[in-house]
């Protein structure tokens, strides 16, 4: 059984204002290529199609093509779960109808038990859950994390395990030992809700979907695939990409996504970053979180910057920010053509010209007249 | 060919604060009992599945269900367009995989030209549109309303006519010389947007949806079904019901749905409608809408009246009301304990008791306190 294991698609997720639709289509049509070039059995999404329970219609338009191009034009089989930022009440809606052309999409705990077999291999889909969930399908009030929840889950998955077949168990959570970035949810606040690796011995492969990362965790067994678009600055030194599973063979094989647009921390003074000689050699089209090394005001300077670098995501200082000069600096017994000339040098760092002088007086004449 | 057709389902509607999901549930067990009773070859829902473009969890659960039930369990071919009150991208979702079931939903515009084919009849799927959506689809800005995008739309379905076959239309809107009720959206506000019957003459049949009341159009083989359950007081008297068709045979059978809880208007005197002789004889668990004919005063009427039909939906008065007692009635220099009597019997219609005195007059001493 090959397949390949992506998870943490996040349909609809913008960064900082960005909307990341092209990415996320270019993102899917290379997942589509290595599946194909890999000649993959099945495709395992673990979890987060969705960035919100109420995705807009242009989100669920653009999942929507891109699950049906994948299971129904380039007929794969589809193993897919709900994760946290997903609904699963919206996203259970056609499982049913789905489940006739081998896209199987679990979003209830309660069917985590029944495993999807194809070929030699039985897939277990455990949806993202949280331990009231637990409590009801095992009618036990003593759970209370989902450590405690995994214990049983995983008990009365093996009873469903047949001899001479390869197991493999599709999740939504956060494995003990694995390191976070800033733009995953933490999932159920409070409680102990990691899960110990050593609950998961029992599984040739578990594909895991949540943190972003896939080096997050590292064990050749169990693995998250991290999400195939960046989806913030604390992710632009990742690598994206998807897995792909031979449990036959027992190989796991890191294969990378190339960014439509990239996500890179740019670091300078205002003057080197806005010089042909610094940004000629960089992707002017990716987006930028910049750090100023400068110390001195800079009038206008995000609008100047985005000039270069149309997208812009955050703006820093590495040493600080000289102070603005506040109002008491100016004399307020000035008169209001006077004080006024004084605020435009501050805020611009320059005198007016003559035609800016024209239009202020213009302006004062106007506002006192209205009085 | 033999087929049921329903329509307006607006599964999520509420009637008047009312959540009408037990009456929606048990409608459609009728509507089930009906297609297996009658042998159908398929089931028709004319659009307006949902009552909101973006149903709640529970509704989205709600009709899944029904459509499972319908079209896995009980293996009917579904026919179904989308109505002005669903959103037809959300609806779409899935659509791709139903039509691997026979369970075929449309709600596009631009797919209403290709007949799904079932026996020996061609059904032309028209999902509820707006005149834009007609000028990109026959790229024509001349067209302003449904009437003018409806002969084009006809045109273009009878070139896909094959002879010795049946034609049906399924379609959502509102045709010209039909009745309108309070519980229906107008579509399309402004503009000439009824649909004259004669542009429908090619069709062996037209199932339509929209209007809730089945008589809104008479027509031998342009029909409303009407809603399944009575969605406001204008339609009290309304019978509800589906029409099994059968394009065959030539016959159109109106079969009822009895409701579980019905929807009634009642007048009365207060004294009447409380008497035990009046509501003994009535189902208390009925919808009301009570229209009192006594024009005094009765105080705490609504909670009195609804200690004895719990489901009152509205109340009105035939005759008017008598003035309540203004502020002005009262003089404004008495004391604050006197004043408050004088407020309480204007509500009540009666004088403290001595215990009601006592806490008026603690309530008023606390009052003065946290001055």
């Amino acid at each position: 059984m090959k397949f390949l294991h992506t998870a943490d698609w996040h349909i609809g997720k913008k960064l900082h204002g960005f909307d990341l639709h092209e990415e996320q289509d270019d993102a899917y049509q290379q997942i589509l290529q290595i599946a194909l070039a890999n000649k993959v059995d099945a495709v395992v999404v673990a979890g987060d199609l969705y960035d919100r329970s109420l995705p807009s219609e242009d989100s669920v338009k653009q999942l929507n093509h891109m699950l049906i191009d994948l299971n129904l034009t380039n007929h794969f089989p589809v193993l897919a779960i709900s994760g946290n930022h997903d609904s699963a009440t919206r996203l259970h809606v056609g499982s049913e109808w789905y489940a006739q052309t081998n896209y199987f999409l679990n979003t209830e705990l309660a069917d985590a038990f029944e495993p999807v077999e194809l070929g030699n291999t039985q897939f277990f889909l455990l949806p993202y859950f949280e331990p009231w969930q637990a409590r009801n399908v095992f009618e036990d009030d003593s759970i209370k994390t989902v450590e405690q929840a995994m214990t049983l889950v995983v008990n009365r998955q093996q009873k469903a395990f047949k001899a001479g077949m390869k197991h493999v168990l599709i999740a939504h959570f956060f494995a003990a030992g694995s390191s976070q970035t800033d733009s995953e949810t933490k999932v159920v606040v409070g409680g102990l809700n990691a899960v110990p690796l050593d609950l998961l011995g029992a599984f040739d492969y578990v594909a895991l979907g949540h943190l972003h990362n896939h080096r997050a965790l590292t064990d050749d067994k169990i693995k998250y695939s991290g999400s195939p678009v960046k989806f913030s600055l604390s992710e632009a030194d990742e690598q994206k990409g998807v897995w792909i599973v031979d449990t036959d063979a027992g190989t796991t094989t890191y294969v990378p996504i190339k960014p439509l647009r990239d996500v890179v921390n740019l670091t300078g003074s205002f003057e080197e970053l806005t010089d042909p000689e610094t940004y000629d050699k960089l992707d002017r089209d990716a987006y930028y979180g910049v750090t100023l090394t400068d110390k001195a005001i800079i009038p206008d300077v995000m609008n100047r910057l985005r000039q270069v670098y149309p997208r812009i995501v955050s703006l820093d200082r590495q040493n600080g920010r000289d102070e603005l000069p506040t109002v008491q600096t100016v004399d307020p017994t000035l008169a209001p053509m006077a004080l006024f000339g004084k605020f435009f040098e501050h805020v611009n760092d320059d005198e007016m010209s003559e035609q800016q002088q024209k239009w202020a007086e213009q302006g004062l004449q106007e506002a006192e007249h209205e009085d």
